[in-house]
């Protein structure tokens, strides 16, 4: 049995301004690597998590594991790893493009207040396996759902966040201590922006340039 | 130098209306399995597919790959690779669970107008690899970025979208004849949805609840 409420909610619409809102989200949506150091309000932080579990996952399992990272042990021991591992990257060019990469700033470790590392729990029993049975990577996806979205929302309030990637896995389960279960997804850096571009600061300072997905016909 | 446009666009901010609103975008999003069979408009479309492409992805390197299977052999087996796959599955539950299962409308594949098919070019050029060296699957979950900013902005346009993943892959990319190097990351089932829901369709029919992801501090 419908109530007024749930049958007027039935046909949530979204208008065209809100469209063209949410396209210039996603066109402001930056991999930020440059913060102030001024924390995040903890409430924002909360409607984040908030928003975020609202995310896709296979099955509604949910397998998203947030771990704030506040320890300066750990934070330093994270830093050191990213060093070594963009070491090991910046030895894998070439002339110029070699000089181009030691200039670029790829994670904004140090100016971050906020470090969030994302894992995904590959052993969750939530869902009770649905829809993971021949694809178990995507429990994984569902976690990278889930961090799209605090991506999203966090830059829907002026926050920016960097996704570092250039990690060694296995140190960062062993710097976080998390439990073997738990995959390592992606390490957020969270904080306000120092500035907005429109444009990454890979396409600005030379690195390569954007183009449309293909789409192909079957 | 900066222009008056440019200095303008670099203080863009969403505000407390669009944020409440972006939050509804996520609560109404779902994972629809009930399609009306009218076709999604081509510039509907065009414009989905141009919002992909904002999405984040390591290195801007961009492997996503759209393939649309229109053809009605190649969808055919897509229905017979899902059947396949989701008779396996159901043979993991026992009792009730398997009733259940059993009972649940888990891919929209006959009624939905629009299959697509999202791959991740593992071999791709663009980039360069940064970013991309200690995790590979950073470019998988690049095309998961792409595939939930396709979501998201289809639901903006009223479109539900299904993702599939009780599929063998390697028969997908037998059946769409993609090239090696493309690994298989979900088929969508796109139309306009039958009915609009803000709770998920496993929810409502007693598989399981959603919880809040857990935070961890360390």
């Amino acid at each position: 049995m419908r109530d007024v409420a749930s049958v007027a909610a039935m046909e949530r619409h979204f208008d065209a301004a809100f469209r063209a809102e949410f396209a210039d989200l996603l066109v402001w949506r930056r991999d930020v690597r440059r913060f102030r150091t001024d924390a995040v309000p903890e409430e924002v932080l909360d409607c984040l998590f908030r928003l975020a579990d609202l995310a896709s996952s296979v099955g509604n399992c949910q397998p998203t594991r947030f771990v704030r990272v506040d320890d300066a042990r750990r934070r330093a021991e994270v830093r050191v790893n990213f060093e070594n591992a963009n070491r090991d990257a910046l030895g894998a060019y070439r002339d110029e493009q070699a000089e181009l990469y030691a200039k670029l700033k790829l994670a904004g470790l140090k100016e971050a207040p906020l470090h969030l590392a994302v894992f995904c729990d590959e052993g969750t029993g939530q869902g009770f396996g649905l829809g993971a049975r021949t694809m178990p990577e995507t429990r994984r996806y569902s976690a990278v759902c889930a961090l799209h979205t605090f991506w999203l929302a966090a830059r829907a309030y002026g926050l920016g966040v960097g996704w570092v990637s250039i990690l060694d896995p296995a140190e960062i389960a062993a710097t976080l201590n998390t439990p073997p279960a738990w995959s390592f997804v992606g390490y957020l850096c969270v904080g306000w922006p120092e500035e907005e571009h429109r444009t990454p600061e890979l396409e600005r300072l030379g690195w390569g340039t954007r183009t449309p997905h293909p789409v192909l016909r079957r």
